[in-house]
């Protein structure tokens, strides 16, 4: 019997002031460590690639503590439990983990949250890390708790296309609102009007703000009432130029820093205009709302089923691949949720 | 009988990208004017003087249209009724009204608001421009509605001891909470910490904001959550470094920026950390909350009158005296709530 092993991806550079390299990652090949008790040994069959990885690679002081130099890239899987040595968990039971950027993981089965497959009605089971994950909860969370849209209002979403994008402009959507998008490529746009139903989908790829923000303004001759930003930069600042009154912005993500070597952000402020809309600008944080997710996942199980929300996945095959498709991630390069086939 | 003389100062000439000299004002004398039905003739007693006037100087696009070049520099004034052809007003009424920078002015009956004198319960009539007004109102509902603090909280009050400063942190100091001020001089850290009892004044001036932050850092360990910002600037970027989770910043002015000549702002954006720390940031406009202006005013004279609200003015002599007065303002040279007495 061959004894198995583990490729996993080590943190081995921070990229400090600079885009994300490849080189910033280092292929392991280790063993697999033999279980404890009360552990369990996950396999990974899929690993979900998230913009908030690029904080956890950088030492500066955020919501959590950074990915030490040498340790295991963090990240969400769906894994398969192979082998057990805790009452809770059993072979061949599937469970979300964080065990990160590695083909085996051995974890305290109370670190495992064992999944249902019913729930996924017929969906695979890679949506368990998006659209019925984090980033469904996060477009589902912030909506409900910062944005609020009300029928007829107007909603600009940023990053349109991507997990959280794509599933937020769809609820805005079914609630009556039209729905703005800036997308970074042709065929992006493409696919939140014609799949997605958006009203209109505008490429900010090599527009200043005073460019994007005049074609918002046709756009939305009321201004936007609903801001879910995932990106910053200059489409914050195109967008800040045409707040409605009592505009709420849900300020989410902030990929354009990352993907600009995560410099200090500097630029226009927009305090006087928040002040001259009495707008609220509101930081959103999807690990606050743990305490609801079972609501959320029953309800975002029941309209993919109603097929009232549509999903696009991106999945990148095998664990090599997996530092190139988080470059491409944090570079636009991806066309929905970004995953990898880790295992199947 | 002489002729009534009505001394008034016009907008000459917009201060675009400078600060406010005296020769943006022109005084001109002119005749009082003859009133027609359903007017008031008002003597102005107090003329308020107040940040906002800064921005309607500017032809820039705000929540309220700038003022005319060539017409009467706006204000709201407490004035009394010396003559009345309207049925509601008569002769030695007191009413507060928007008649402006001027001795005189011709009102419709209905663009005063008549004033019950025993509300004030002995304390002078020019509170109603204060403490019992339109800054006394913007600290009571930017802290009912977006500060919300709670004892055992920090909150920080910038331009501390200005017109609203000094009576929104003695409002949070009433609720429980720790005050920390900043102020730019001296004697107004003195009156802060001595006569209304905030816990830490700090002389912002001359310090950059990494200086300053670090210095608040030591007052706050556990950051700051409640910000009432008056001030903008280098005061803002120092309060961003150092909030609490979940903290609320209330964007109420951005006089630093009037300071300053009124350039665009740009510097540090906070994006990032509004999310990290899922903070909330407001634009606040005390107009939107004139439904409760009763209440507001009833419960501001009930803590007046039993010593649990303190209140300094700096009253200018003659409305020769109103621009000198009002660029002294927006240098920060006032001590108090800034007023003209324009008659007695």
């Amino acid at each position: 019997m061959t004894e198995l092993r583990n490729k996993r991806f080590l943190l081995a550079q921070r990229p400090d002031g600079r885009n994300v390299e490849e080189s910033d990652f280092r292929l392991d090949v280790a063993s697999v460590p033999a279980l404890e008790d009360g552990q369990v040994l996950a396999r990974t069959l899929f690993l979900s690639l998230d913009p908030y990885m690029r904080g956890r690679m950088s030492a500066a002081r955020s919501y959590a503590p950074p990915t030490e130099l040498g340790a295991v890239m963090l990240g969400e899987v769906v894994a398969e439990i192979t082998e057990s040595r805790a009452p809770d968990l059993k072979p061949g039971d599937i469970v979300l983990a964080y065990s990160g950027w590695q083909e085996y993981a051995a974890l305290p089965a109370k670190a495992c949250e064992k999944i249902d497959p019913a729930l996924l009605g017929g969906f695979p089971l890679s949506y368990l890390l998006g659209v019925l994950g984090m980033p469904g909860a996060t477009a589902y969370f912030a909506l409900d708790t910062i944005g609020k849209p009300k029928a007829g209002e107007t909603v600009l979403i940023s990053a349109a296309s991507g997990a959280v994008g794509q599933v937020a402009g769809q609820m805005a959507k079914r609630a009556g609102c039209k729905i703005i998008a800036t997308v970074g490529a042709a065929d992006k746009a493409d696919y939140v009007t014609r799949d997605l139903g958006f009203d209109i989908a505008i490429d900010y790829k090599g527009k200043d703000a005073k460019t994007l923000g005049a074609e918002l303004a046709q756009h939305a001759p009321k201004g936007i009432d609903v801001f879910f930003d995932n990106v910053g930069g200059v489409t914050h600042d195109a967008v800040m130029r045409n707040l409605a009154l009592n505009a709420r912005i849900i300020i989410c993500g902030a990929i354009s820093a990352y993907a600009s070597g995560d410099k200090p952000d500097v630029g226009p402020r927009w305090n006087r205009q928040l002040l001259v809309k009495r707008a609220i600008m509101q930081g959103f944080l999807v690990s606050d709302h743990r305490a609801r997710w079972g609501e959320f996942r029953s309800a975002m199980a029941g309209w993919l089923k109603a097929g009232k929300i549509r999903y696009r996945e991106d999945i990148a095959e095998g664990i090599e691949a997996t530092p190139r498709a988080f470059i491409g991630l944090l570079a636009g390069a991806n066309r929905g949720k970004m995953l990898v086939r880790v295992g199947s």
